[in-house]
C-alpha cells in the first residue's frame, strides 16, 4: 500500500495514527505531496482525489481511497478485528457520530480558519480567501473545545470506553490548533490534560517519523 | 427507536431511505423538529445534538445518535448483514470515500448555498449569512454534478456494483438541488437519468409518507 500525504499535516496524522494503532506501518510506503507548493491542487493529484486533499491511500491493485474516515474504515477492517471504528451497532453509531462532530466542529473548522483567515499555505496556493467565514469557523472551533472538554470530564475517550477513530480526529484537531497557534482556553483543563496524555501514545508521538521512501515499499 | 427529523428535508431523507432499504420502518417512530421555526437551533434540541442538525436517532435506552452516516452505520449493522456500508475492507473504504465526497462536494455545498445565498429558512432562523461563500458552494455543487455524471457513465452505482450509502447521499444532494431549484446541467444526462431511476426505488419514492406519530411507537 502507498499513502500520498504531507507528514506534518493534521489530516495525514489521522491515518498515520490509525496505521500505528493497527500496527500496519511496515506494510505502507509514503509519497510526499508538497502542500506548500500546492501539489494537492494540481491536475496530476486531482486525478487521484477529486477533492484535492491528502491523505490518499493507493492499494496494490491501484484502487484509490481518499478521505480519512474511509481510509480508517479500510485499515481497521483488514484484520477482521475492528478496534477503531466500532464492533457493535451502538459503538459504530457513536464512533461515527463523534468522529463527524470532531470534523465539522473542530478539525474542519480550524482548517477553514487556516486557509481563509491566516496566510495559510501562502498566496500562490490560497487563491481565494473569505476571511469573515474563516474567523467564524475559528470561533466555532473554540466553542467545540469547551464541548469536548465537557465530554472528557464524564468519560475517558470521546465516543466510548476505548480509544477510537473519534479520538484520533479530536487529536488531529488539537494538532492543527497548535500549528495555527489557536490556544485551548484555560477553562478547558480536562481537554488540555487529555491531549497531553494522548501525545504520549506511541501512535501519536511517532507519527511524523513513520515515513519511509515510497521506493522501499509497494 | 425514535427519529427526530423534518420529513421533507434532504438529510432526513438519507436516514429514511436507509430505514426503508433495511426494512426497519415499523421499528421507528418519528418526532417532528420544525426547521421553519428554528426548533433545531433551540436549547432543548441542542441538548440532543450539539451541532443542531436533523435527523437524530434515539435508541430505546436513551442513547442519541446524530449524523446521517453514523445513523446509517448503526441501522446497517443491526441485522448483522451490512448491505449499505460495505462488507469487505475495500467496499467499506470506497463507500465511505464516495459518501463523504457526495457530502462535501454536493449535499453540504447545496446546504450552504441554501442557508447563505438564498432566503433559506427565513430571517428568524438565518441570523447570519455569508452570501459570497454560499454562491461559491453553489458553483462547487454544479461542478460535482459533472463529476458524478462521469462516475455513473462508467458504473451503475456511485461507490461499487450495488446500491449503497454513497448512492443515498448523492440522491439526497439531488433532492436538495430540486428543492432550491438548482438544475442538473443539460450535459449531465447520465446523472439526470440515474436520479430519475433512483426516484422509482420504493425507499426513495415513499420516504416522506413513512412518518407515523411518535406516540404510536417506541
Amino acid at each position: 500500500m502507498k499513502i500520498y500525504d504531507f507528514p506534518v499535516g493534521p489530516y495525514p496524522a489521522r491515518v498515520r495514527i490509525a496505521l500505528a494503532e493497527k500496527k500496519l506501518q511496515s506494510r505502507v510506503s509514503f509519497a510526499l505531496v508538497d502542500l506548500r507548493k500546492g501539489q494537492h491542487k494540481q491536475v496530476e493529484f486531482l486525478a487521484k482525489n477529486y477533492s484535492g486533499t491528502v491523505p490518499v491511500l493507493e492499494l496494490d491493485d491501484g484502487t484509490l481511497i481518499a478521505e480519512c474516515t474511509a481510509i480508517t474504515e479500510y485499515l481497521d477492517a483488514l484484520d477482521g478485528n475492528p478496534s477503531l471504528t466500532g464492533r457493535t451497532p451502538r459503538e459504530k453509531g457513536l464512533i461515527h457520530m463523534m468522529n463527524k462532530r470532531a470534523e465539522i466542529e473542530l478539525l474542519d473548522a480550524i482548517s477553514v480558519y487556516f486557509h481563509h483567515a491566516t496566510s495559510g499555505l501562502g498566496p500562490d496556493v490560497e487563491i481565494y480567501q473569505n476571511q469573515e467565514w474563516g474567523l467564524r469557523q475559528r470561533d466555532k472551533a473554540i466553542r467545540a473545545m469547551a464541548y469536548f472538554d465537557g465530554i472528557l470530564q464524564r468519560q475517558p475517550f470521546v465516543a466510548c470506553d476505548y480509544f477510537s477513530m473519534a479520538d484520533i480526529t479530536v487529536i488531529a484537531g488539537l494538532i492543527f490548533a497548535e500549528l495555527v497557534k489557536l490556544a485551548v482556553p484555560s477553562e478547558c483543563g480536562t481537554l488540555a490534560a487529555w491531549f497531553a496524555e494522548m501525545k504520549q501514545r506511541p501512535s501519536v508521538r511517532d507519527r511524523v517519523a513513520m515515513s519511509k521512501p515510497a521506493a522501499a515499499g509497494g
